[in-house]
């Protein structure tokens, strides 16, 4: 059978993939390689942070009933009995009456319940290293500018929930609990195929002919599935040889989570590869109302997710952003939440943008200086470069014919 | 010479921290590496994209004359010669009255000036296939469906100008003209010191005493680093022993573009850092009026910048984000136009938060269920996880005593 089943909606066709993607699962990961990863466990925390009370400040630990009726003009004077530094205990209590010097993030001595700025003390300067005394110049209630045992994490105390996406904060929390792997779910392992007798790889030694097209797509979802976190797999140029291509494609989906091939996809005379997907496993869309990539399907094959792309460039950049970028968030495990783009902008259109109801575009579009959205182009499906001269999509509903000029839009930025 | 030289505020700092920065050099990068750094030349294209006038849609290659005039009910029947396929060059020209079939992508033959689509023909579906006339059902002028040579990139284009930050579809475009590399900023080397008796890496086997601190920061700063684009090297914790400090800070000097260290900042009797910087280079900055990170600073040992931030975590990283997070984009050649926050939302906040006027203070906030933004704190400059709580930071100008609820703040997400 040839041709596209039926047509869907992309709504239809992305509530079809999101309902059949489910999170891959958890494997230990070391601490400094979490960020962007998702957190497939509660992480909850072994010991208390800080393990002791300590001054947030440099001072004088005290009691604070010895500051009370303190003021500059009526000092109180304490007995200085020593230094409390960060990464020693003090040798005993703070007896009424006395006063410890002490920096900031060392250990409050026992008995001391507060602690005086220096700058609130005639210890301010260097003047005051080494006195035997110091006179406080305020009072100061207890547990003033002490950071009270587990006041930043308690024993037990989930620091970081499951489904979590980890960032850089995150790492240093981990590290502050003494935590060295936690779960996150699995990175999908991506398999990229091209297809088409007219590519060469630019970066092969391969010949170029008056007919040759320098295959980019590999490279392009290459770098598109590493932004996304996964673990991307170039396996080149296919030829379009139907035995060769399905070989190529059973073995790709046995080793990965996703396999994405681009070309041939359509329903003319070398257009194998939606025959071959419904011959491996399920095609579940193939066609979807959208400009462009309309020929763009997905399906499965075994375990692995397989996404059929059109070869023209755009096309192949937008089937990616509608359907696999979605796939690979939510294999990450990082939820529905997720599928909404990271970074829009919202400005009026500079220049009517046309398109046909029924079908939704992805029209490219360039933030000009003058504060509008400027169209760069709708259709155009093969030529790359309107991609690379825009700054992000507009996507225009399929229930409109167009937006007017002076209508704000939200543009997508790449 | 123990103080801080002279607080500045958060705008002087930064200006003369962007005064002082210039892009690192460049080196040629392999294509596949190209994302996220900044191009160093002025890529054009030695090639035409595509090399020879191609259909864009499968149909069939005409002469536009020979469809003038043709309508459903008045169909041109024309000889069909043969089939064009993508990457082969069709063998001769194409004479009036004759068609010949052709594929997307596939070259149009010598004499042919339009193309059309299979669907406004009588070939539409399988039983087309192999027939020796067609019968054109509509009129198409010169040039339809056709992409001229060059349509996407001509020879000597400037597909990528220098100074641009590098995208996936950047990297299309350059496989698209057969480029293998480019000349790109160096990404800058980023040694990372941390000080503290206290502090003891919880990626170690060292046992924990009473007083232990796990040192968080050296692995925030690691993830920092290399979210923008840096190349990290964690030198670790260095004990606070002033000629131990000034070795350490020396060495990695010489052999990095930034240092960073943590702790050790203030005044207090074991703050050595700034006395080392200013004994190996010069420090422009020692103080900003800005809460956290208030004693944190900057400037120069050799040719690396080198930043001091304060030990609190949460100081730390504003100090990262309002001074090194600059200073790593302009040396990677990204330009001023970068250094405006990547993400932010505007909500109304939920509740006060008070501010001392003549600091910049960075809140955190949490951005609530009903839609508001809650602050988290402002102080506890130690407490690590009122980072993680949050959502996003809030900076409070140093002309407010505050902002009231219900105003409308801009939030810099994380």
């Amino acid at each position: 059978m040839r041709g596209f089943g039926e047509t869907v909606d992309l709504e239809a066709a992305l509530a079809r993939l999101v309902g059949a993607v489910t999170p891959l699962p958890a494997e230990p990961v070391g601490i400094r390689d979490v960020v962007g990863r998702v957190l497939a466990e509660d992480v909850a925390s072994g010991l208390d942070v800080p393990p002791f009370a300590r001054s947030a400040v440099d001072g004088f630990a005290v009691h604070a009933e010895d500051t009370f009726g303190a003021a500059p003009l009526a000092p109180n004077e304490l007995v200085v009995v020593g230094t409390s530094m960060p990464g020693t205990l003090p040798e005993r209590a703070l007896q009424p009456g006395e006063a410890l010097r002490i920096m900031t993030g060392a250990p409050l001595p026992d008995g001391a319940d507060a602690v005086v700025m220096v700058e609130n003390t005639d210890a301010h300067g260097d003047h005051g290293r080494g006195a035997r005394a110091v006179r406080i110049l305020e009072a100061v209630p207890p547990g003033k500018h002490v950071g009270r045992r587990g006041e930043d994490v308690k024993v037990g105390d989930v620091v970081l929930a499951a489904g979590r996406h980890l960032r850089a904060a995150d790492v240093a929390v981990l590290a502050s609990i003494r935590r060295a792997t936690v779960a996150c779910h699995r990175r999908p392992r991506v398999a990229i195929l091209s297809s088409g007798n007219e590519l060469v790889d630019p970066l092969s030694d391969a010949p170029a002919g008056p007919t040759t097209i320098f295959e980019s797509n590999g490279y392009h979802l290459e770098a598109l599935v590493r932004a996304e976190g996964g673990v991307p797999t170039r396996l080149g140029i296919i030829r379009d040889d139907r035995d060769v291509l399905r070989d190529t494609i059973a073995a790709a989906a046995a080793e990965h989570d996703v396999v994405i091939t681009t070309g041939a996809v359509s329903v003319g005379q070398e257009d194998f590869i939606p025959l071959i997907v419904r011959e491996l496993g399920e095609l579940w869309v193939h066609g979807v109302s959208i400009r462009p990539a309309h020929p763009a399907g997905f399906g499965r094959i075994g375990e692995a997710l397989a996404f059929i792309l059109p070869g023209n460039p755009v096309a192949t950049y937008v089937g990616f952003w509608a359907f696999v970028r979605p796939a690979l968030r939510l294999l990450a495990g990082r939820g529905e939440g997720s599928l909404a783009p990271d970074r829009t902008v919202r400005a009026p259109l500079g220049r009517k943008i046309a398109s046909q109801p029924g079908r939704v575009d992805f029209a490219r579009v360039r933030l000009a200086d003058d504060g509008t959205v400027e169209p760069v182009r709708v259709g155009g499906a093969g030529v790359l470069t309107t991609l690379t001269r825009s700054d992000g999509m507009v996507i225009i509903p399929g229930d409109v014919e167009g937006i007017e000029a002076g209508e704000s839009v939200e543009v997508i930025l790449f």
